[in-house]
């Protein structure tokens, strides 16, 4: 894979690649059906060098990707509008991640340790607050694992501020609107014993998404 | 294209689908190039009963959409995590739609017509307060249509609270953290007249994407 465009946007840090990878919960898994695209949002998790996906053993994008055809995986945030002084001169802050390869079938003690280790990559510690997953739970799913391989992935990411254009007319206001995914106050389940805490691994999720402090005193927008 | 899962997820609702495509600001575009699935993340608005992408004319998978090959479009948003008894129970709340079809490319009038309209179908009123385009900026960019038409569009919405699972032992809490994407105060670019205010589009745009009340007040996730 190759960036053909704007080669300045590419990022060519792993470190980079992976603080995107772990902070997203989705993506997008494509593969070719018939000859046109077939596309799939997807939760996901990353595993070191690789993405675990876990799915229906119903879904078919899934089980194609399963079967070994060449996938496209995709994940992206949104960051900030940037409002410059006409239409052409609006564009977005983003990080967006493509990874492509052939994905593996996990089986046997490979896909019940990869179902384990998904709740926790998602959720660090959720694990040990939790019951133990059961075999006919298992049997109803299956893992994916993505390796990601050097060369065919592609990390872009378009940050920073706005600086003013010099072909601005004076009175056309020109900036940037940061755009944050948080966390709010967790919901229990209902019928559940009002008594029992949020756990911990719950809390810390939470406490890792919060709105910033800047956001939260102004409703007119100004900075 | 048709859901061959969970049919129950399927809400055949334009309403709903317009809802998530006018709140979206990207989605991954997917076509199949050398046999092979390719994606690329960007920007569209909504503009009826169709799609409005736009982006550098040297962008690969703009120009094979362009070139009218078959695509996918996928929009998605995660509402929420479910945290259920055990890992297997773990899920989310999400909607997300795919748009398959045929692009069209739009050239003079309608490509002009297209990129005044994109801004506004984003950030509503914002074409009032900036310059115009100019045709050099114009030419630099392409503009794709994509048909939003019946039979060809998915909608996939799961939503709501959890049930407490009577499965689930005494002391395993299970609930939702519900997740949301907001906007915050607004950054003028470096270089501006500090007393050049922040226009009422933005203002909307912003009051529009604010963290809910009830996300602001608790540090430590209990509901």
């Amino acid at each position: 894979m190759k960036l053909n465009r704007k080669p300045e946007r590419e990022v060519n840090d792993r470190v980079e690649l992976n603080r995107l990878l772990d902070e997203q919960l989705s993506g997008v898994l494509a593969a070719v059906a018939d000859g046109r695209p077939a596309q799939i949002p997807i939760a996901y998790v990353r595993d070191g060098d690789r993405l675990l996906l876990h799915g229906s053993t119903g879904a078919g994008t899934l089980r194609s990707a399963a079967a070994g055809v060449p996938v496209s995986f995709c994940v992206q945030q949104i960051d900030a509008l940037r409002l410059g002084y006409n239409g052409l001169h609006h564009s977005m802050n983003y990080r967006s991640a493509i990874i492509e390869g052939v994905a593996q079938r996990l089986d046997g003690d490979e896909h019940w340790a990869a179902l384990e280790k998904f709740v926790d990559l998602m959720i660090p510690g959720r694990s040990t607050e939790i019951a133990p997953m059961t075999s006919k739970d298992a049997a109803k799913t299956m893992t994916l694992a993505l390796p990601i391989i050097a060369g065919q992935w592609l990390l872009k990411v378009r940050g920073g501020e706005l600086a003013r254009s010099t072909e601005a007319p004076a009175e056309v206001w020109q900036g940037i609107v940061p755009l944050t995914v948080s966390a709010g106050a967790a919901v229990p389940a209902s019928g559940q014993d009002a008594e029992l805490a949020v756990p911990d691994s719950v809390r810390r999720f939470i406490a890792s998404r919060r709105p910033a402090k800047d956001k939260e005193s102004n409703d007119d927008g100004m900075a």
